[in-house]
């Protein structure tokens, strides 16, 4: 009974009781060093909430789906793109990733990002941008933004 | 736009953008030193997101109800009782109150305890222990548990 109603943190943001599991498949999207735990699956709430982890330099796929999502960051520095801007993150800021829209989390060259994300249980599956997109977007420089 | 999006810490645990409120309505139930803030309010998805803070020495409620808690410690020590047992809080702790089960989170004399909280949009309304039950619950006392 005790592991279902507290599961401590065991240090590095890594739990008793919880998997450290692939971000996505290799080859299904670009990304990279980029991990996946799921927090709480949402079988009461209908809402997952899982905790990512960028190593420094890495960054999550550039991608867009109907379901939004909302995240804390928790720990490191980083930026996120959510679409057409560029901010700076730091531990505790908070995102909101509207529907259809692209985004991308990144991870300072310097330091690694760890950040709460929560989807609602039922969601569609991400888009990624064509080239053209990806070029409209400039993904791939990095900008400063307040 | 940017406001919406991106919201960033402001230290201390206040958000920009994000109201300080009381945790409940003064006299509605016992608790001590306790304040809110909803960081992501569930219009997208059907789950509240908030943040706790217990004052050292402080309280929540202890109340029990259909909908269940998703938890995990921020910052700070304490403990929770969730239904029999109480376990000892740290940083990053996760903590599941299962429906209908008697629960209480509690800093520690010498320290804050700070908890994000998920519950689901549609909930129930608390429920109060009577003066037999919160005597068997052994409420008042402190224990120290694994």
């Amino acid at each position: 009974m005790s592991e279902s109603i507290v599961r401590h943190h065991r240090g590095d943001f890594l739990w008793d009781d919880v998997a450290l599991l692939r971000y996505k498949e290799d080859g299904a999207a670009p990304f990279r060093d980029v991990t996946r735990q799921v927090l709480f699956a949402g079988d009461e709430i209908p809402a997952q909430w899982r905790y990512f982890e960028v190593a420094r330099g890495g960054f999550t796929t550039l991608e867009r789906h109907e379901h939004v999502h909302n995240v804390m960051v928790l720990h490191g520095r980083g930026e996120c793109r959510v679409g057409d801007g560029v901010w700076p993150l730091a531990p505790y800021d908070l995102v909101r990733v509207p529907p259809l829209t692209w985004h991308q989390f990144r991870a300072a060259e310097d330091s690694a990002l760890g950040f709460l994300c929560l989807v609602p249980t039922q969601r569609d599956r991400p888009q990624l941008p064509t080239t053209e997109e990806r070029e409209a977007l400039g993904a791939g420089t990095r900008r400063a933004a307040g």
